[in-house]
């Protein structure tokens, strides 16, 4: 019973992690659909995505089945409310990387794209990726060693949002359409809410490992103003 | 002992309502600060927030803690988990409303929004004020009757960002400068999540009323294509 009990919350932790994979395939192929103008690949992300919010849904009602049965305390009890939180996390995740497919696709074949920052774009999911890659290993070992590099992640990516933003602004008028401005706004936004959501999953280990509540803060972790 | 419990319990609910009472004054300052051009009003949005953060910093340890002394089952273990979330969504919120003051400061003394938008981002910021009444209501009542109004609310939300962007899109290349249409979008978006997470909070009421564990399913809500 109580073996069970302890291989119910590391399938939890499973779970996640196997929502991790799915996010960064889906992040991966979104960014490929969308600097190489791939539709096929663009759709497969979009109809990918309810997967992920299938595997959101069937975590959390093992956590809350598990906390109604067994009535976990201490370090359970917060591994259970933290994979509340994560998978949430991951879910979001997923929705973006499906946001950045949609955008793809509405905008094929024209590149949403433009030349010039097909390579911030390249590396700000490219930075997603080792994010997402550096809280996976957090997760699975609960060793905040990686931690600090996901929240270097994240502020590279608050800095390229602010570059290309920064560019689009002070190029010369008509250099890109209103749409243009709209797509590439929403990108930006879009990667950089990946490395928040990183950050989150790493602070929410942070929280199982040392108790500490203020793990809820990286709920306040956001787009720096530009 | 046990009415100590209920009392928490009742508790929580009232920090949530609170959480809600806080955002509405953010929301309704930052579109005035916007709208009017007003420095110290977005100031005052901007300095709030971290306060918002704490309620919801207090109101998880309290939820915790519950969970680990009371060991609830039932409805009361889906009160806590919902809360959870509910505070979550509620802090969320709170960063959209100072998001949008950002932009009011950043801009000043120039306005964020053209005149021909002004009178569709009032009704963004006045169906978000509705969508968060809504949704306290049936937080405190926990009565789904108001549910369908926010789910209206949100839709309209919806609707509302996609004309302002199709106009922004289809008007004469020039009209808007590149810096406009990045702070449009930014705005659109905030006020459109406003009504996403409205959704989110009364779908976790349902998820409390009717114990159906798809109110997770809100967290994929989001914004349309565009």
């Amino acid at each position: 019973m109580r073996e069970a009990y302890q291989s119910d919350l590391r399938h939890i932790v499973d779970d996640l992690l196997d929502m991790a994979e799915l996010v960064s395939t889906a992040l991966a192929d979104a960014t490929r659909a969308l600097l190489e103008g791939d539709l096929a690949l663009a759709e497969r992300v979009i109809t990918a995505d309810p997967h992920i919010d299938d595997r959101h849904l069937e975590l959390d009602a093992k956590a809350v089945e598990l906390l109604a049965r067994q009535a976990p305390v201490a370090t359970d009890l917060r591994l259970l409310v933290a994979s509340l939180r994560m998978s949430s996390s991951l879910e979001r995740m997923g929705d973006l990387a499906a946001h950045i497919a949609l955008i793809a696709r509405r905008t094929h074949p024209d590149a949403a794209v433009p030349e010039q920052f097909r390579e911030k774009i390249a590396r700000m999911s490219e930075v997603g990726l080792e994010s997402l890659k550096g809280a996976s290993e957090v997760i699975a070992n609960r060793d905040l060693a990686q931690a600090a590099e996901v929240e270097k992640g994240d502020d590279e990516l608050d800095e390229l949002m602010l570059e290309v933003s920064r560019e689009i602004s002070s190029a010369a008028p008509g250099t890109f359409t209103a749409g243009q401005v709209i797509d590439m706004t929403l990108l930006i936004r879009f990667y950089e809410r990946m490395g928040d959501h990183a950050v989150s999953l790493v602070r929410r280990v942070g929280f199982l490992v040392t108790g500490d509540a203020m793990d809820t803060l990286s709920e306040g972790v956001d787009v720096p103003e530009f």
